[in-house]
């Protein structure tokens, strides 16, 4: 094994620091920050994703509000549970587990999202903020393999934008919120960017163009599907991929959709799985509720809506 | 010269005819078709825009508002008019030429059209839509550049969907009009996409990209840039530039991002300029234009609004 090993745990507890300051400043100027997830029916992933939020928010004295809705819930009742979130004074962010029922409209449960409370930007207002390159929050498994990927550059000495200004990021996975996100935050740093949808994969070519990266984000969902030749020894890789395994015991494991062992013998830094993402994505959820109860509270002033610009968050 | 040239224009007189088909048959089912177009200040290229669609609004029988306001107008000033253009009944579709003048906030602006009038998806809702797979509108550039793909595949007997899967798609430049919606679009075609910007050829590297590309779609704004060395002889080039050069008896003539004659000496297929993605644009901008009118329609009767997949236009 050669490859340095891009330590998650490590980054999320800095992160979590530099959050856990601006929240209190929030708190210090009146501004109210506080998570609400909205659960329909029971997932494995999505109540261990909620399990992790609710700990996260305790740590950090953020008000938690989940709220579960049965598998059977109409798609007028679930828009009318979000608009009352979007109401309620003390909730700054939203999240909407996924995934949601086959009868309700994703579409139409994400546009009833707050624009200024919709976290993981999944209102359409906030997707084309992304991909026009002015977002107001930045999704947070995709803001934390570039979070990840920033601060790994840093600890080698590397020059951030020489390094992205020079490189091939390739994303395997074309998810609306992994996939297509990452493509936007590559571009914004300037680097060459290739989106590889799952299909390379059934016509053997996805190694053509994976191994051709600098930067290789696979984000399919699917364990196992990024192996040794799949990629070069200068490959900096981003593992999305948290797919649930039976492991002994009859506890569930989490492994990525690279092939650790293989690909780490090649590559020159890996994120692990669990370890890696998974713990950043937590912390930048909060992160992003933070932003979102100062430009509340900024609209609250003023009437207007501050952007992510105009914030001082990590 | 080896390549097939695609002809732009026969491929505009197509459209053009069941553009005019459906714009028929929206007024006699009392929708009214109408196109604005907001000016500010007198640039070349625009002029010359705004000259094209009045001619062709009127070949289609469409009501045309031609909208001029001094470089000088203030922000304020410059929504007020496109909220007049929002209220008015007569206009469907509503384009703000660019460039505007450095004093005005381009995302204000765009920000104000009625996202259903948007018929060039500058509204971060129609971006969003489109960068989700979900578009109102297709922005007309990026669409008529995979109008073209489509039509000449068709016309050499390739099958669309095997082609696209199998192909790599290179666009050179990253502009919120045309690059990035040309990434979108590829990607719902599940191809392979490569999104380069231009410090490539600054770095020398630009043809280790655009050399891998089955398809090479050009929209960089700089003349000259794509030349024999950047091409495989695979290749369908689609060349989006239009730059204004002197010409002979002083008048401009416009040449492409493309070294024409060098680069159709070895590719496949190639657009040229003019006479390539240009005429197709202007009509794919009345196209929208209508699809606007038939979702305003829509909207008065139900209050729903249609999206791009309900209608039945070209």
């Amino acid at each position: 094994m050669s490859a340095q090993v891009i330590d998650g745990r490590a980054c999320a507890r800095a992160l979590k620091e530099s959050v856990a300051a601006a929240i209190e400043q929030l708190r210090e100027g009146g501004a109210r920050t506080g998570l609400a997830t909205v659960m329909v029916g029971n997932g494995y992933s999505s109540a261990a994703y909620e399990r992790r939020l609710r700990r996260l928010a305790s740590d950090l004295d953020v008000a938690y509000f989940p709220c579960h809705l049965p598998a059977t819930v109409s798609q007028d009742d679930l828009v009318s549970a979000v608009s009352g979130l979007n109401a309620a004074p003390d909730v700054s962010g939203i999240l909407v587990l996924r995934p949601l029922p086959g009868h309700i409209s994703e579409a139409a449960v994400f546009q009833s999202i707050d624009p200024v409370k919709d976290i993981e930007a999944v209102h359409p207002e906030n997707a084309g903020r992304l991909a026009l390159g002015v977002p107001r929050y930045v999704p947070s498994t995709a803001a934390s393999a570039f979070h990840l990927l920033d601060k790994w550059l840093d600890s080698v000495g590397e020059d951030r934008t020489a390094f992205y200004h020079r490189s091939l990021v390739v994303v395997v996975g074309r998810s609306s919120n992994v996939g297509k996100p990452a493509v936007s935050l590559a571009c914004d740093r300037q680097a060459a960017v290739e989106s590889v949808d799952e299909w390379a994969s059934r016509t053997g070519s996805l190694g053509r163009h994976t191994r051709r990266a600098d930067v290789l984000i696979v984000a399919a969902g699917r364990p196992g599907l990024i192996g040794a030749e799949h990629v070069s020894d200068r490959a900096v890789v981003i593992d999305v991929g948290i797919n649930p395994r039976p492991g002994p015991g009859g506890r569930n494991r989490m492994v990525g959709d690279v092939d650790y062992e293989a690909v780490a013998a090649r590559v020159r830094a890996i994120t692990p799985v669990p370890g890696g993402v998974g713990p950043v994505t937590d912390v930048w959820l909060l992160r992003n509720t933070a932003a979102a109860a100062r430009a509340l509270s900024a609209r609250e002033r003023n009437g207007a809506t501050l952007l992510l610009s105009s914030l001082e968050l990590p």
